[in-house]
């Protein structure tokens, strides 16, 4: 029994795509919160958008996970004007520094206790 | 500027693998701390390990993410006889689920404020 109320994205039959986004904040954040709400909305209306993990340390590493059906759902996501936007303010004020890994499941499993 | 003293793993010239580890933990995690601390000298010590990120919620969920040059390097952590003994006392006593995700990253980017 757990009392935590999160579960990780489960796995999915591969092959599928992970997009692994790692980041450290600024200390300017204004407008932050709004626009990373809004691109969870939009990300969701992706046709191919598996599901996403989100997790932050104290010290402020921040680790968002998206889990894609192929490579064209992360195309489409890539392209979108909003997402391009909310980008191109991340890197002028929200994030001192982030990496992108884009990588093709090769294979997965999942457990959950019984 | 910011006064994190963390940042992200950077990326690395594809293509190269990630491991996406996530997990929810149970209440019992006795003897947790000291096998992840050992863990995470052991995967240092394997050829084409690359680094790791790793985060948290406060609700517990966890997110590792660990970065190796290739496949091999991953077969032989997969292999090493001290993971599988801790894998599966994680699945006797510490997790409640999780989900991993092996996948080859095809491409990757970083960013780091001037």
């Amino acid at each position: 029994m757990s009392d935590h109320p999160e579960a990780p994205v489960g796995a999915f039959e591969p092959p599928y795509y992970v997009a692994v986004f790692t980041t450290v904040r600024t200390a300017e954040q204004s407008g932050y919160g709004e626009t990373n709400a809004r691109m969870e909305d939009l990300v969701r209306e992706v046709p191919g958008y598996l599901g996403m993990d989100h997790a932050q340390t104290p010290g402020g590493l921040g680790i968002t996970v998206g889990y894609f059906r192929d490579a064209d759902a992360l195309t489409e996501w890539r392209h979108n004007a909003e997402h391009r936007a909310a980008q191109q303010r991340g890197r002028a004020e929200w994030y001192q520094s982030y990496t992108l890994h884009v990588a093709k499941v090769e294979r997965s499993h999942g457990f959950t206790r019984a």
